[in-house]
């Protein structure tokens, strides 16, 4: 890609400080300028090399601006983008890492200034950390960002958008913000709600006798509070569906399981081990 | 503990491999002898190093035993101890690895014979893989073994039980063996089913947009489809009392999502939170 003069990357935790870190590492930009509230977050990402300087200014960071990356939790996002496009020259870029995209995406194109300059990103890299201690260039080697462009996006910001993130190192996909929603709602946020739920499940006095399983069912659970609570208000209707999904199947393992039916368990059990294998070795990986 | 002359693993897979060994690296037995009913099996469990010779006919190998660990599916440990009991010299010290000890305990101890020789035993050391191929020397180190004696276990073989367990790595805790099969359906077998459930919820066409959480939050469900119906089957009550509290757990979730109940997620997110952090860091660790 073009080497990028000035990228502002708002919000500098676990994926605004990889962005940094990543642009950084592979020298995208002549200087990247991290934007926050809190000074003490901020002076810790720039001794992690995660950015070049600080700011809790945002009007004034964003002016000059060649890209900026909005890497806030989703609640916030649409409006931060709104305010970088209302002080940023006209041809910047603002992309953003939120996991949800269709609120975020309708909250940007209510604006017009807003929506000629974005391309609405969610690059699948979290973590159960959190914080630019957690951050690393190399957290989008490989990994997925799925860019969500409307018919209103304009062409040339999504021909940049493109080549941004997968200068990072990710593999692009391409979806409508309403099709990405429901489909993270059944591979990422129904596996949080449902690693909570199976952590929660346990008894303090049992833990002792949990093991593996446990361990890495409820890994996730050990994720932000507000992150998570703000993610599936984000998405609540494809949220409820795919909790309506899940339950159905496991509905049909309790069924047979209650009936003693063997061969019932152990179809359901095969079609399972066949969907993990599936995920794990994809006929057409690329 | 007193070095064992004789030691026969009936079952060579993941949990009997590593219980040879362990005792072959360890040198606790003059010789260690592997019973199954596959050869081939056995062939490669004996080029592994997990035993030191194959037999397929059990009655000969359990002849002049001083231990036998049986390590076979639970369905079929109960009458495997009790044959091994009507064989082998009255001494012998017969253990399984099971992971249910309920139906186990109470068919061993339906047979006179088969009781005053026998210890239940459960190491926490499974794995989504199985096969002497998974098996290692150290499986046992550093993980919980849930001994179940009974009110007519001889204290001589339940001294005998610890020191074996112990001398392979493990941390030894007692249950009766009901409190067991409740515990592990919480800690075990709910994890298993929760995983199998979440894996199945994710439409092949969407994995592609699957990451961590998923990942994590389904590897167990890669797990032996008959090894698993067979545990499920043997703890039918515990597991379904097990999921009916998962299942008041999600609904919680649920509910406030529905809701739209920020401070009602927020509190049943920091609870589950919370208990995923006492797993990982118990206050009386020892």
């Amino acid at each position: 890609m073009v080497r990028l003069g000035r990228v502002v990357v708002v919000g500098v935790g676990l994926i605004g400080g990889s962005v940094g870190m990543a642009v950084r590492a592979r020298r995208l930009a002549g200087r990247v300028v991290g934007v926050g509230r809190d000074g003490e977050d901020l002076g810790e990402a720039v001794r992690l090399g995660a950015i070049d300087e600080a700011s809790t200014d945002l009007d004034l960071a964003a002016a000059g601006a060649d890209l900026v990356a909005v890497c806030t939790p989703v609640a916030g996002i649409a409006a931060t983008v709104r305010l970088v496009a209302a002080v940023a020259p006209a041809g910047v870029l603002v992309v953003d890492a939120g996991s949800t995209k269709r609120t975020v995406v309708e909250g940007v194109e209510s604006d017009d200034r807003a929506r000629v300059v974005f391309v609405g990103g969610h690059p699948l890299a979290g973590s159960e950390r959190s914080g630019v201690g957690a951050a690393a260039a190399d957290l989008f080697e490989g990994r997925v960002c799925v860019l969500t462009p409307t018919p209103r996006t304009p062409e040339e910001r999504l021909r940049r958008a493109r080549s941004f993130w997968a200068s990072l190192g990710c593999r692009l996909v391409e979806l409508d913000p309403a099709a990405h929603d429901r489909a993270v709602a059944l591979t990422s946020h129904l596996p949080h709600a449902v690693a909570a739920a199976l952590a929660g499940a346990v008894p303090e006095g049992m833990l002792g006798l949990a093991a593996g399983a446990y361990r890495d069912g409820t890994r996730v659970a050990a994720a932000e509070t507000a992150l998570w609570a703000g993610i599936f208000l984000e998405n609540r209707r494809p949220v409820l569906d795919a909790l309506d999904r899940f339950d159905a199947g496991l509905a049909v393992f309790r069924r047979a399981l209650a009936a003693g039916d063997e061969p019932g368990l152990r179809e359901w059990w095969d079609d399972a081990r066949a969907r993990r294998r599936q995920f794990e070795s994809p006929a057409d990986q690329d």
